[in-house]
């Protein structure tokens, strides 16, 4: 390949002091519009920023976690093929941070590229690695497994296929560039070589960048905006929250310092119920309002609802079950999570009802004070649970982030 | 729903005097990051390009043909139900054309909106609705089926799976926000209530706008920058080849002046082969580079190839059974077709290679003079084709566009 180990950003930014700026919306581009006649090098001319945004591999924390969203992502298990260990997962886990790393920054693989990202810039790109409850036990690492790692309880209202859930491995891709992200997702399956294969693989999506000047991007596919009471990073006790400490008395491993729990979730939601139902029920189910987000005791999206606020029928305003109350930190004696989730859908099944919902992905420091605690609540009786189906689960450690020259698990693998 | 009838667009636009003004990257934006304490109506605020952009439903033909491709699409093909007939069929396609309208102008829909697309702009959502051979019969309209839609000849190499091929009615919905095109595609299936059901639907994606400043924007799955020599808006012969005329002796009935015949074919591409080709092989199989597009014999994406020069080895730089030869108009007694793809991926096969490939989707004034005698040829030995496979078919014809007042189907329907 003839750019190899060249930054597409980094080309393209130079090709743009040529001046020839595109418009953003891309307009004039595309399929079944004419090409330019320009040639072909002032062409690779400006990127505007969506194609150009990059976000750092190296950190302290592995990105993809307080990443803005994206507007496609992948999530992908993998299992370890029988015979590979440690030291073949070590290798794995070297060549994917290598790789990661060179995408991130918008070059091409260091071996064949398929070209399929090429011209693009990294486009917010990120790539996320985990390791799962059997990852320690097929690597002989049984004595490095988080206990936050034991198998999540069963809740009442799971209808979870085995096939779709857990694995040895996770990955989770973002992009703002469907090709880009599939670019990733190929590069990182070829890799996976003879060490590793896909156990399962799920595409989703969230709004586009540039569609909506609304601050909070995305509304799910139930038509609610989504993502409003998260813990900030600007809060105090945000990293405590989320991170695995680096220091100090906890019941992690070391080699998680500075990573984090994700529960991944496929929930279907059950389109055709929920549409039935009046505006004024469904927010009822969540306690805040469609249109902007608002809690149905007033203000703004930001604003604090009121709890303890009764209707003139002497009925909390927001309901005792009403999802947006019972799942607060407030309710649950302190427990928090960082929900990033896509949207899914999969084409319709045989009744005709999409096969659409929530791939849930939430963090946390430690599932028991996170996920474990607020689902066991929603599936006792929240409001929303008659209008989703958990279909798939998985619990990742996440480490930290990689620093330069290491790579992501090296603490763990190397140890 | 508080803002039926109020153009979301138009809210946005207003609102947007208020002068807060949004990156088209959005990189602030979204989950898991802070949400601005602006209020909500501030927030409201400009829109960026992407989201604002309008495709026109009313015109001499439908939109989503010449449109610049988007980075989201969907189509599906939809069966009247038992009993349901010309009058039901008419009563939908009115019904569907008023939401397309409504939808691409940025507005709610009519009834109770899911408010999944709201806070966006029309993102250029085009909606397009087609005929299928069996529509006639059903209807009782035999007589005014057109014999281009005539079933297509059985190809050696097709691998169809008539459960995801042909259908009474087909849609076809592009946007550039997923959010946008899930809110119409749903919209549309509920609009079709007991008049029809969906019977096949697939997913596809394009390059995001802005991702690239590549004036061809988007690749398909094997690398390839795609769509070069499609004929174009601006050549004279563009509208002879593309549309059915409005007037004068064709064997095409009236109510199709203005309208095209759709080749839909799900063609899956086999990767695991194709990547392991080398750069040069790759090159060979189409005629082109892969870099830039342009073809083996030089200059660059839009330079004419010289079919006749051959190389120091006596033989011709582009192969005789080059994908990129003997597609050519020239070299099929001036057939010709606008091919207008999206990308599809649709998790992986046991085997571990992805589902994935080209909803190939091609527009023509005639099938046989269009997909038919080119996809002949490339039976009979292309050197693409051992890399690819059709699995799925479809042919429909896509009338006019409506004019204002009118609905699309409305000269056939109510003849
Ligand atoms: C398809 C399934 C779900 C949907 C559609 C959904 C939707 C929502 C919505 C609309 C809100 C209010 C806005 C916001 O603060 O983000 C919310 C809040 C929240 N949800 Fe969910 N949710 C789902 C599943 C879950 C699950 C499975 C959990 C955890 C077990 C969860 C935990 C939370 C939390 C912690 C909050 C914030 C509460 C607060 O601090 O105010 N949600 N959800
Ligand atoms: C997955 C399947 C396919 C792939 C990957 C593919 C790829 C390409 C590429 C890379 C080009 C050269 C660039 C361009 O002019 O767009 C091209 C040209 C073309 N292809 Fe395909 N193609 C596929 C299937 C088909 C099929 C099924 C047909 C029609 C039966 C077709 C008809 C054409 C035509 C008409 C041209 C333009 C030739 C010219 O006028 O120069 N392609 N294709």
């Amino acid at each position: 390949m003839a750019d190899n180990g060249i930054s597409r950003r980094r080309l393209l930014g130079t090709a743009g002091a040529t001046g020839l700026a595109l418009g953003a919306a891309g307009g004039a581009a595309g399929y079944a519009a004419a090409p330019s006649e320009a040639s072909s090098s002032d062409r690779a001319a400006s990127l505007t920023s969506l194609g150009a945004d990059e976000v750092m591999f190296h950190g302290k924390h592995q990105p993809g976690i307080t990443t803005p969203v994206q507007s496609r992502g992948h999530l992908v298990a993998f299992d370890l093929a029988a015979g590979a260990g440690r030291k073949e997962a070590a290798a794995l886990l070297r060549r994917w941070s290598a790789t990661a790393e060179r995408l991130m920054a918008g070059k091409s693989v260091a071996g064949e590229d398929t070209d399929v990202a090429r011209d693009a810039g990294p486009s917010s790109l990120t790539v996320t690695f985990g390791f799962g409850h059997s990852f320690f036990g097929r690597t002989g690492l049984e004595k490095q497994r988080p206990s936050a790692l034991d198998p999540l309880p069963d809740f009442s209202s799971d209808h979870l296929d085995k096939a779709r859930s857990d694995g040895d491995l996770w990955v989770q891709i973002g992009a703002n560039d469907p090709l880009v992200a599939f670019h990733a997702l190929r590069a990182l399956q070829k890799e996976a070589g003879d060490a590793a294969r896909v156990r399962w693989q799920m595409n989703g999506f969230n709004r586009s960048p540039g569609a909506t000047s609304h601050p909070m991007t995305t509304r799910n596919l139930m038509g609610q905006i989504d993502g409003t009471n998260n813990p900030k990073p600007s809060e105090d006790d945000f990293d405590q929250r989320i991170y695995v400490p680096a220091t100090g008395a906890t019941r992690d491993p070391s080699w998680m310092a500075g990573g984090s729990y994700v529960v991944v979730r496929r929930i279907r939601m059950l389109l055709d119920d929920w549409e039935k139902l009046g505006l004024g029920d469904q927010e009822a189910v969540i306690g805040r309002h469609k249109s902007d987000g608002s809690p149905l005791t007033g203000g703004t999206e930001t604003t604090e609802p009121k709890l303890e606020k009764a209707g003139k029928d002497g009925k909390y305003v927001i309901a005792l079950n009403a999802h947006a109350r019972i799942t607060r930190p407030d309710q649950n004696g302190g427990s928090a999570m960082l929900r990033r989730p896509f949207s899914y859908h999969d084409g319709f099944d045989k009744g005709g009802e999409p096969d659409a919902g929530l791939l849930f992905v939430c963090w946390q420091a430690d599932p028991l004070r996170g996920f474990v605690p607020v689902q066991r609540k929603l599936d006792r009786g929240d409001a929303l649970s008659e209008f989703i189906r958990h279909e798939a689960s998985g619990l990742f450690a996440v480490p930290g982030g990689a620093a330069k020259g290491e790579y992501v698990g090296q603490r763990l693998l190397e140890a």
